[in-house]
């Protein structure tokens, strides 16, 4: 059950109703930026909208029918945008770039491979010092070091970083070094990690599980939600098929249907989507065309060299023809791209 | 196995190959068009390369393992066009727009789609005179009177006609009106229809199968190349996937991963691709940014009557619309639309 | 619609609602055994059960929502059986055993086959010889010669037989040697090619489709009913899904769902479902537990020589310790195996 | 890379191999019972198994190609068995029967349907006190007091407790309570709690992910043997497919095809496998005719207040119903229930 505050609703009033859920053995998650937005869950039982519906201050009551209430477009109409300290803007007119390696190897590549994104006019540097790795004699990253290698990396071009957390107690190192915390697809339903991550003072990205619905996706990113983290992007980088031409099959459906359904800004994923290196650019195009707010691919300067992922990963100048050749589809969809 | 003859092969080496594979109790199936091509199968075996290897006037000889060997791109580096008497080349520069009812119901609202769909810049009429339906209690179509109104519609606008049949007995009357057979997704791998198809001189839309591999797919356009059919586009229309939130899983990796294998022109069908009227628009301008040569969609004057289909046939509004917004994607790569 | 006369209508009752129909331009295709059935579609509109409801000899009119009307669970009650000449029945007590060779290769070998799977308990020989190849390079059967061996073999050892249709024109063809006429599951939506069934005098063995929903594949089978043939078998034998550890992923649960669904009886192939000969043996044994009426298997004396599926196919000595390990499953769900 | 000492290898020669690994900056993991294995992993390289080749005490220098070594057939031949302190085997000849609610919900039900599955046959009591829910709104479990009321039912009758833990803190606390461990399906992939999981002093059951393949879940159960911990159960539930009649498509072609690839028992659970109450029972019969060497199923005395997964869990009629069907069908396997 979500509870609505009126945005005039007193410290008082709010107070009164939390007391009146926890006498009645509900559990009270207390969130939200405009007005406040209280998350009610019974321990072992429905939560009753009569507890509360009416009481001073309160606006709206909703069953938790909708799984993924707060994130909903019916909960609010206008695009979420998400604002950095450089000045990037994702959800916005301006389309955002994320590029960089897989993974963090070294700091020469790195910092190479940072110097050509931002020229070539990326605004995120991506790249994994926790590697979730389906087998566990696979290179599992660098850990801090990783994360500090992109910091430096970033600050000297002027970037921001996002980089993936696999569990609560890397959130307090990653959100030192980033500026986005990356969820993985496998850990889409880690609801612990969401939770924690509702906390965190960093805008989250949450990729789509491989077998997610929107539904499921978005109810995970009620989690974050619901626990005080509004700043969310939802990252599509494909859902697993019966088809092995690629390495999974990107649902580019789920931009439109995002966006009826979620006020939350896109980013596509052509390098996971397809895993196919020669498809990046075309699924690149196609992505921006749907109507997605931002683009993240990997890129590296020496994608040979790469420790996970490859085959997938461009080199500086196929970056570059992708830079060169989403533009004018931005221009087209009425968007810019630096 | 495929024998590829030399194009200066006289008919006496032809005949002589064709000869030593049927003594060796083969089935041997002629086509090609710059150059004969010997489509050869054995009778529970499989035929022995070394049979005609070296023979006068063979060029080449190709083991079946490479099952779609006529439509790939190893087999003819350059795109296949194909070019219509009103002038409409599918697979070129320019990208051809195919629309109209999911079923003709009347003549009336058939002729005011079509004059509608041609003035706002469509080139190709399409319509269900025979209709694969689900179960046998929904309409199935008008039949021949279908294909009458189609080609009376198309010609007084000036537009080709493209329907589909479902068995080989409808071909002979479907390609007296129509100037493009339709294979449905149902009926891609119907071997028999596939094989007449192979015969007739009508370019066939071959749809994909909601469970067809890419290499299954063009393994089935191979039966019609094999039997003398090469003007074949291949539509995309959606997979089936676990999500229902689309109606199908468009997947639009098919595109440029098509492009890569074969030569053939590809179509994206974004109605059935998403099943969504509200998706239409967005997909259709990414299956073009994904680099499709043509755009099928579902236009009704009234889409509130249609006989199938409804929820994802545009009104001549939202065509006009899709139209509009379609025209700087495809000048973004390239490519121009009427 | 469906309209459902009492068993006692009169020849004149009946005509009185058929002519009702006609002259309001719907199609009626009349079926039933026990009593009529009138299969009513419309021309470019949905039948209205106004027209006939309360006629004479009229005892119920459903309207299309339920689209495998006559084949649902609702419709009758008890368990259909299917009987055959050499007092085989399939849907009773007895579990039938259906085995023989992907496909007919040459006279010795069926026939040692057919000897061998008589005398370890099987009552029906299956082989194709109409092949459905996903490449037409493949060996694409023996056609009329492969039906006859199969016949002759069938006949010296008092076995039945199955055999695949692929087209309409075949089926009076293998009318003439089957017992038991297969669709593929590549056919299962082949609308003519079922309604052609359903007008023929044989039991029809309807398999899976790779991408049926379960709804899917019964309104498949009420095209075969609705025309007159409710002597059906519905075949699961597989479905695609992402997992490529098994050629198909059988999917057993079908079989508890069809019981619920349907009073048709259900046969498992486990060669198609898992493509692994050492999966058949643990699939047959948790086919029976689940519930099926008849198993399906590929075995041949020499299965190394098969010209198809030849990883999925047992030898004799497999298929005598199939039969061993089977029987005692039938009688622990309180079945028996010849 | 694996390296696999030899059982008589001693302290000096395992230290020296460590030390050579962690020189050329490798990290080291230990683990093994009979014998010392080290996972090795670089640190931005692939460890060169030149390395530690034909040093004194090295038996086996493995690379990391197969994903999943130490849980492999391959690695040890004959099955794994668990032995649990009340004498309960798993992966012998009897086979293991898991029931209990879904979520506990109360102390009195909760009794009395551990006295009843005791009573009917079971050895294990389920039942979930931290719940993985797609929603934040739905019930989250009765954390610590669900495990203890757990306890306190399985000790009053004999049995052991099954509960599923969701992240590394909950181990200690749930270990505490609980004989066995469960990773739910979400988690598969959750490397932080498989590494913490496999040095925890508990048997872990390990849950197939709706999208995982065999070869992604042996790979999640090596990340626990690796870490030290082997006393793993493979848990089948059923996979995401396109179709809808099912919760899930549980999938039994994965238990021969598990019992050909590892040596570890396998559970399955046709609750979740199917979401439906009617065909639990079908296919838990199934589930043994296959293979299993165990069944977990959700029963509850009133499943009608369930707080999660009502519509799948048995009543205790049901559950008895089911003991008696399943218990023919373990003869017939050779095998025999309590």
């Amino acid at each position: 059950m979500i509870v609505i505050m009126e945005s005039r609703a007193s410290d008082a009033e709010i107070a009164d109703v939390v007391q009146q859920l926890c006498h009645a053995g509900c559990h009270v998650r207390r969130s939200g930026v405009e007005r406040v937005i209280l998350g009610v869950s019974g321990a072992g039982f429905e939560p009753d909208p009569v507890l509360v519906t009416g009481l001073p201050g309160v606006e709206e009551v909703s069953s938790s029918e909708e799984t993924g209430h707060l994130v909903s477009r019916s909960f609010q109409r206008h695009d979420s945008q998400i604002t950095f300290a450089n000045g990037t803007v994702v959800g916005g007119e301006r389309i955002a770039i994320i590029a960089g390696p897989c993974s963090v190897k070294d700091r020469d590549t790195l910092q190479q491979t940072a110097e050509a994104v931002k020229r070539l006019g990326a605004q995120v540097l991506r790249g994994g010092a926790f590697k979730p790795r389906t087998s566990p004699y696979s290179f599992q990253g660098l850990g801090e070091e990783g994360l500090f290698l992109l910091r430096e990396a970033a600050d000297a071009n002027g970037l921001l970083v996002i980089s993936e957390v696999m569990e609560p107690s890397q959130i307090h190192l990653a959100a030192h070094y980033c500026d986005i915390l990356q969820v993985g697809a496998r850990n889409v339903q880690n609801f612990p990690l969401l939770r924690e991550l509702g906390r965190a003072r960093r805008p989250v990205m949450l990729k789509r599980g491989p077998a997610s619905t929107l539904d499921e996706w978005l109810a995970a990113a009620e989690y974050l939600a619901v626990c005080g983290n509004v700043e969310i992007l939802l990252c599509e980088r494909g859902i697993r098929t019966f088809e092995t031409a690629t390495r999974n099959t990107m649902d580019l459906n789920a931009v439109p249907a995002l966006k009826e359904r979620t006020h939350l800004p896109v980013v596509a994923d052509p390098s996971h989507g397809t895993g196919r290196r020669d498809y990046v650019i075309p699924m690149a195009r196609a992505s921006i065309a749907a109507g997605a707010d931002a683009i993240m691919v990997e890129v590296d300067i020496d994608p040979s060299t790469a420790l996970s992922d490859g085959a997938q990963t461009l080199t500086i100048e196929q970056f570059g023809e992708l830079m060169r050749q989403v533009r004018p589809i931005a221009d087209a969809v009425g968007r810019a791209i630096d």
